[in-house]
């Protein structure tokens, strides 16, 4: 059997462009006793993965020349050698970039369509949400009344801990990059404020006068000048909890700012760098209050649905152009689950 | 009865100078109940006293124009109308800079200089015990065969950070600013590497040349570009406790640098700022293991002593020119207690 796959060609410097990606059609051998066949349905689209692109060592290990992309895809099981899957079975796990693939049982876990979407376990039940979890309740700790400041707010982590952050009580204050996401925000997710940064004149000064207590959790998404301009506005005790640094992935040299130390020492500021995957231990949890949440009503989710295989790279580069609201997702079918 | 004062004359821009500081002469009033009559023994200097000459909102209020400056003083009773303390006792408090003051007895602590020399209570016994105690192992938390490296290894906190952290197993890799305090720190306080940044070429490169296995804890006195050099080291999970950052200290605009966030992101990297005096509740504990090492003999000490009180301000300056090895104090007598 035949498939596609989408390789790293090449390694970009600063923004990835197409020739970076290469199509390759490759024969697929036979199933061994143990493994699957897989269809995939939904593929996840991550700022991370920008890092893997580059030849450098980081949490995760970089992608290989000449090899598949890999990230969390949703698929559904078409042949099965192994007791655990059977045929129409939806599946998760880490998973090459094919339209076609073989997976040994154990990379793969069952998921549950009837609870939620199939795409949701990419989502604010999958990475995601556990990322959104960790990071505000476990690094952060909020407590009621207190001031919540998340950039990237309209990206998939960032809608999700604005919402816990108000189940916990605290003003939510959110940065984006357009009115509309900005309405988006604050109408349907429950944002007391949303500032979009690339209209705001003095960003350090709209940020003072949108958190008149200060800011007592910064989960920051984007890094940059944005961070600069919150981080001026901290609390006495307040943390940062880091999840992502967009706006920095793309740099080919390494990006200067004003430095931090001081802030953090005379604030008694705590600055935690995460990665989700280290916090194994807290994932029951956080899955069953995520998926409490979401069974009461108090929890939304949104995705920006981009359709077809061959929509991968675009979608990718997407998340750097801010183009999606919520979790960016490609679906290799027109319909959906 | 008058005595001598030293005042904050003017606010300085960078580093101090004589000028910022005024002698006066001043009338006590007489004592009323419930208030010691004091003589000045020892007064501490710190850099920290730099971030309270400025007119800026920190983590302890600025020193106030034509008011004295405030400090760590040990100090004897010459005089007492309260019941708990009599003439001749060794007192110490956060005291003004005066050669005779007076205070309320709620100010000030009995110390018993039969135990240490009395001026070990504003170090070792102090503050910059207590500091290098926390920060090293509640924020820092060391394990056994872990890289602890210590910038201003030879000032009064990062003297003890060294020793503590070899109490702990760690290897201990100091960075100072001369070669008489390297070999100071190699030879009596058993640091396993010492850097002297002055003279080091390539300091990002001879800080991997001696921590062969990375950094684990980076106990942070400075800032600036020692830290910038050191944090490239950092392994995954490791710790920056931020104590100080006395390269900053006289900057007269925002200081930049390499962004840090993109390094504490991918490596899982704690920072935390701290301030001792929000951890009296592990003063007890602090305190009985440091006077424990200091009986045992694993943890040693040194002192540079001013005499006279006329040399305050000078001592001050001379922190900031790094003429201090271990704590910088000013004796207003001339033979030791």
């Amino acid at each position: 059997m035949t498939t596609r796959q989408i390789v790293l060609a090449s390694r970009p410097v600063g923004l990835p462009t197409k020739e970076n990606f290469r199509f390759e059609h490759i024969e697929l051998p036979e199933l061994i006793e143990g493994q699957v066949l897989l269809k995939g349905i939904y593929y996840s689209v991550d700022p991370y993965m920008r890092g893997r692109m580059n030849d450098a060592k980081s949490y995760v290990p970089p992608f290989q020349l000449n090899e598949p992309f890999t990230g969390g895809v949703i698929a559904r099981v078409m042949d099965s050698k192994c007791d655990s899957f059977i045929t129409d079975d939806y599946v998760m796990g880490s998973l090459p970039w094919r339209e076609i693939c073989i997976a040994n049982e154990t990379e793969i876990h069952p998921i549950d369509a009837t609870i939620a979407p199939a795409s949701y376990y990419l989502g604010v039940l999958g990475m995601t949400g556990l990322t959104a979890y960790i990071g505000l309740v476990h690094i952060g700790k909020p407590k009621a009344g207190e001031t919540v400041v998340v950039s990237g707010a309209a990206g998939a982590v960032g809608i999700v801990v604005g919402q816990i952050a108000k189940i916990y009580g605290c003003r939510v204050v959110g940065i984006t990059g357009s009115d509309k996401k900005a309405d988006v925000l604050r109408e349907e997710y429950g944002f007391d404020a949303v500032i979009n940064y690339k209209t705001t004149a003095d960003l350090e000064k709209t940020i003072g006068e949108n958190c008149p207590d200060g800011v007592d959790i910064y989960f920051d998404n984007v890094g940059g000048e944005i961070s600069d301009a919150v981080i001026r506005h901290m609390n006495f005790h307040s943390r940062i909890p880091l999840c992502g640094q967009i706006a920095l992935y793309n740099d080919t040299a390494r990006s200067t700012g004003p430095r931090l130390q001081p802030i953090l020492l005379t604030k008694s500021i705590l600055m935690q760098g995460f990665i989700v995957s280290n916090y194994q231990r807290l994932f029951p949890e956080a899955t069953e209050h995520l998926s409490q949440w979401i069974k009461e009503g108090n929890l939304k989710f949104t995705e920006t649905v981009i359709h077809g295989f061959d929509q991968l790279p675009a979608a990718l580069f997407g998340l750097f152009g801010g183009e999606n609201i919520g979790k960016m997702i490609v679906a290799a079918t027109d319909k959906d689950i």
